[in-house]
Formats: structure tokens, C-alpha cells, sequence
């Protein structure tokens, strides 16, 4: 697989870690009265191997992709919109553009497999079409072993903007909950019907459409895998789902942390992770979707998100207000005074009576 | 009580509440698929009265105000740590200056009541001392009518910046998760010994004392209290607590709705919605303290925070991040484009296929 960007750095660094502990508890606070704010902004500096690590360009990328898988009818909307909202993304009109814009997040939208032809060359819209949608993941697998690598490579070229200090991945995909449940049932060896919820606008009947045509598609691919991620990914995975996978693993190799959106974003930092597990450490879960196995997925893993909306929109939106705490807790940890700064008494070490 | 605003106008408006749906319906998503900030946005529109509400400015205040009780060593600190950090906020150094910063949200610190005489004019504090700190409310109530209401009155007053579209509050206060605490027992008859926790450091033996002190005085206070929350305020409350129920009564006649900061401000908040039930439908809750009766406190009262970082600190630091979230919802609610001006099929009630 030469597509696959070189070996994935462990984060831990004990002396690291130390460094940014003590400034952390020599800022006028009591220690740890900033939660999970505390633990962000170790976790990035982590990442960077830095404990003067800055946030000052932040970058949401948007994969999208069709899935052949709708053939199957397991979704309410058509392969089209896929295409109209790649458009709206691009000229702003979205809400992942839109919440960048007010966060002050760069943001792009990548065409890795969009059906209905090329695009016209569109500001902030990047044209790496790599198919015309996936191929029905019920019939056979969803791509060829080139076409997925294909889409990796997508994803790692977008990893390399250089001065991104903060990546967030979204996407867009008519189907795609489909697929990504597929991956979740493929690689944690789940039960697709649990898998399988109502993504954008599958219930009652169509939603056990769904559930059904998702579990025999797994049933039958899980016969034929050969266990890797990869091969997960080229039967039953999605280009914008590759792409993302491939972002993760570009972003991860250069010490870039990625915040990854929802549902379906997870199943492609999942994959990443089987690929290349040290990269789970640079990994930022911006919230849990209103998807009912995200959650389920996040507390096996152990993971708990930073935020709790009840969003499912995908693009990335939930990836952006995240991007927003942890940029709180960078500012923090630069520019809040110390205790000998501001002349308090105090601070952990500093003798008594300490504010902590 | 003159000092009390006018009353607080109820936002039930269902022709509102039906013209801000259509338009967040119209926006190119799925209908509620950005989940609690389609709350958030109609909440917004819907406190203001305006369907066109727009969110161009927030502030931050931090309400600062020093603790008789102190004098019962129930926390490790002394006094003037309050003095100490309330010239660090002022000077952009506490982590409340520095959020506020960073989201691009007015700030000021609030003397209430701040013992160590008057500060000198410093950029960022307002002074509005009433007194130098509480009476010990172990031994009698902490302050007379007459400065509760000046107290109230200095809220009431900071509320009437004009031009501000949201309100945070903070506060900063030595021995104010005690005054908290009690406040909490006396208005929601809870048993002290649960309404009290660590605060900022008081664990073990400390922690014990803490309980035994405040239960002490609570079970005082209430044979003599009439019932309502502003005798409760002057029982037990402090300066900056009652100048937040102030501001809030004060920004809700005016209908600017609050972002509530942790467990200090939230029972300032309770004091307030006593005072005016109307006030609840006003106030935005930021998050759940770590403190443990605060998520007890949000449970009872129905309250779901809009942010679960473990922070603790106070200042209003869990108020800026839930603002950038409320901010976003706005921003999403105003710019986001329409399946119309997308030129997208569907959108509810456009015909079919929707988007929803």
C-alpha cells in the first residue's frame, strides 16, 4: 500500500506532558478547574510533541461522494442532492460553511466521487473525482482496490496544506449512512441491524428496508473479507469515506490532529485507527450525533465526545463548534496569567495558602 | 422592592414559534437535523420577540463579591485571593478575559463587594462596591434589605448596556459555593448537606466543616425566612450573587435572554425565576459544573445545559463557549442558504423529493 503515509507517532512523551501540566497549574486557576478544557489543550500539545504548540489556522474539509448502494432504494432523496449541496457548500450556503465562516475555520469541499460528471472549476471546491459513485455494496464490492486507494491518496494530498494546525473532517453522501454502518459491523464485528439507523430521513418501513438490504450486504461480504481495514473499506466503504480515512492518516503522520464530525466521519476515523493505531491519539471527537449507534459506538471505544448537540447533518458541522472549545483551551493555556505573573499568592508549588 | 425591573414579558408566541420553524425548515438541511441549535435559534428569536433577531453583540460580566463565612475556614483560601483575581479579569489575564477574547465577546468585572477597600480606576472594572463583603450568615443574614437591593440595583444597572444582545454571567467570590449552597437548600428545601460540595478545594475534614456549617446556619435561617427568595438572598446570598439576579432581571425586562454560567450563577438565576417565573424561558444555561449539586440542581429543574465540560472555575468561563454555540445556532438560522435560493429540490413543504 504505498498510498499510506509513513509510520504514525505515539503521542506519549512523559517529560511532555509534565511541561504542560505545569503551566497549566501555574495559570490563575485552581488546577483542573478548566476540565476537559485542561485535558484538550495537553492533548494537542501531545500531538505536536509541543508544549508551545499553537492553534492559529484551523481547516474543516468536506469528502463527498455517491453510493451505488442507493440503487436499493433505502433512502428517501436522490443521488442529486448529493451534487446540489456540494455546490451550496461551495458557494457558502451550507451550514458547515456557514459556522466556519463565523468561527473563523478555513473550510473546502473535495469532490472524490460525485455522480452526474465533473464540476465546473468553483472556488473552494477541490475536483479529485476519483468515480461516479461507488458500486452497489449489495451486489459486490463497492470499488476496486485502486479506486480506494485512489480515494486515500484524496484524503492524504488534503492532509498536506501546510500550516493547518487543526484539521476537522466532514462529509456529504446521499447513502452514506448506509455504508458507514456496513464498516461499523464489518470491523467491531456488530450486528447490522444494529448498525443501522434512520441517517437522513429513513424510518418505519424504509428504515427496515434498510436495515435488511444493509445486514445481507455485510452477511455476505463478512464471508469473502479478508479482516483488514482496507478490504473493509473497497467492499463496502465510500470514496468521501476513503478520502477521510486517508485525511486522518496524512494529518496524523505530519502530528496534525484531525476533529472528527458524526456518524459517519467515525467509521472512516475508525478505519484509520485499524490501519494504524497509534493514530487514535490524534483524534478529536467533536460530538455524538443524534445517529442512534454513534453513541454506542463512542462508549465502546471510550470515547466521549466534546460536545452533546443531538446534531446529524454531517458536513462537518459538528466538527467546527468543537474546533471552537479547543481553540478556548489553547488560548487559555497560552494567555491566561500565571500566578507569579498576576502576583498571586500561590499556585500549585508555589507555597501557601495555594489557590487549588 | 422599587429596585425590581418592570415585569418580564412571557415568550410564548406561537406565530412566532411557527415563522422562525418555517424558516429553520427552509434552510438547506434536514428539518431538525442540527438538533439543540434550532432550539437555541428559536429560543433566541423567540425571547426577543423578533423572528429577524440578530446576535451582534455579547458580554460577559463577572459579578465579584467577598464571603463572611470565610471567617468559619470552610475554604483553603483567604479573602483576598477574590481582590487578587478580580484586577486579573480587569486586565485580561483570568481565564474569562482570555475566552472572551478569543470569541470576540465584551467583558467586565463587576466590585460588588469586594472587601479591602475601593479599587482604583482600572480599564474593564466597574466599581460598585455595597459593602466590604458579606456578614457571616453562621451567625445572622449576611447583608441588610437595603444592600441587597443596592446589590440588585447594581445588576439591574449593568443590564442596561444598550446595543447588547446577549448577556453572560459570572462571578468571583471566596466562600461563595458555601452562600450558593445554602441558597440552594433554602429555595428548592434541600437538605444542605447535599446542596454542599468542594467548591474550589475544600475536600475531606474540610469538606465535613463546610457541610456542618452551612447546614447549621440553613436550618437557622429557615425558622426565621419568610419564604421569599430575595429575604433568601439577604440570608445567605452574597453581593455578586444578588447583582446576577439583578442583571437577570434586569437583561429578561428587556428581553436579552442570559447565558448562565455554573453553580454560583445558576443559583443567582434560581433567585431570579423565583422572583419573576417568566425570567426562566430568558435564561440559557451554559453547562454542568463539575460541582456536584449543580447537575442535581439542572436535573430537577428540567435543565439541559448546552455544554458538559467538568468545568468549574466560575468567572463566567462556562458562559463564552455556550455563547459561540448559541452564536453559531444564530449564524446558521440568518445565513444558511434556502432550498429556494439553492436552486435545491424539496425543502419541507416544497414538494418532492424533500431533503428531510
Amino acid at each position: 500500500m504505498t498510498v499510506l503515509p509513513e509510520t504514525v507517532h505515539p503521542v506519549a512523551d512523559p517529560a511532555l506532558e509534565q511541561a504542560v501540566r505545569a503551566r497549566l497549574d501555574s495559570l490563575t486557576k485552581p488546577p483542573g478547574s478548566l476540565g476537559r478544557l485542561e485535558e484538550l489543550a495537553l492533548r494537542y500539545c501531545l500531538c505536536r510533541g509541543d508544549p508551545a504548540a499553537r492553534i492559529e489556522r484551523c481547516k474543516v474539509l468536506t469528502f463527498a461522494g455517491d453510493h451505488g448502494i442507493t440503487e436499493e432504494k433505502i433512502t428517501p432523496f436522490p443521488t442529486a442532492v448529493t451534487r446540489q449541496m456540494v455546490l451550496n457548500m461551495a458557494a457558502g450556503g451550507a451550514a458547515v460553511s456557514v459556522m466556519c465562516r463565523e468561527a473563523g475555520v478555513e473550510y473546502g469541499v473535495v469532490d472524490v466521487g460525485v455522480a452526474g460528471g465533473e464540476f465546473d472549476e468553483v472556488p473552494g471546491l477541490l475536483r479529485r473525482k476519483v468515480g461516479e459513485g461507488t458500486a452497489n455494496f449489495a451486489r459486490g464490492p463497492a470499488m476496486t482496490a485502486g479506486a480506494r486507494d485512489a480515494a486515500i491518496a484524496v484524503g492524504v494530498e488534503a492532509s498536506a496544506v501546510p500550516g493547518i494546525d487543526l484539521f476537522g473532517i466532514g462529509e456529504m453522501g446521499i447513502g452514506n449512512t448506509s455504508s458507514a454502518s456496513a464498516l461499523y459491523s464489518l470491523l467491531l464485528d456488530s450486528d447490522p441491524t444494529a448498525t443501522v439507523g434512520p441517517g437522513t430521513g429513513s424510518h418505519g418501513d424504509l428504515l427496515e428496508r434498510k436495515r435488511r438490504i444493509v445486514a445481507d450486504a455485510v452477511t455476505r461480504h463478512r464471508t469473502e473479507w479478508d479482516g483488514s481495514p482496507l478490504d473493509a473499506l473497497r467492499r463496502v466503504g465510500g470514496y468521501e469515506i476513503a478520502a477521510m480515512t486517508g485525511l486522518a492518516l496524512g494529518a496524523a503522520a505530519r502530528r496534525v490532529p484531525v476533529v472528527v464530525d458524526g456518524f459517519i466521519s467515525s467509521a472512516a476515523a475508525l478505519c484509520a485507527v485499524r490501519v494504524q493505531p497509534h493514530l487514535a491519539d490524534y483524534l478529536f471527537f467533536a460530538h455524538a450525533s443524534a445517529e442512534p449507534f454513534h453513541r454506542e459506538f463512542l462508549a465502546r471505544e471510550g470515547i466521549r465526545p466534546i460536545l452533546d448537540l443531538d446534531m446529524r447533518l454531517g458536513e462537518g458541522t459538528g466538527a467546527v463548534p468543537a474546533m471552537q472549545v479547543i481553540r478556548q483551551a489553547m488560548a487559555c493555556y497560552h494567555h491566561m496569567a500565571t500566578f507569579s505573573s498576576a502576583g498571586l499568592a500561590g499556585g500549585a508549588g508555589e507555597g501557601s495558602p495555594p489557590y487549588s
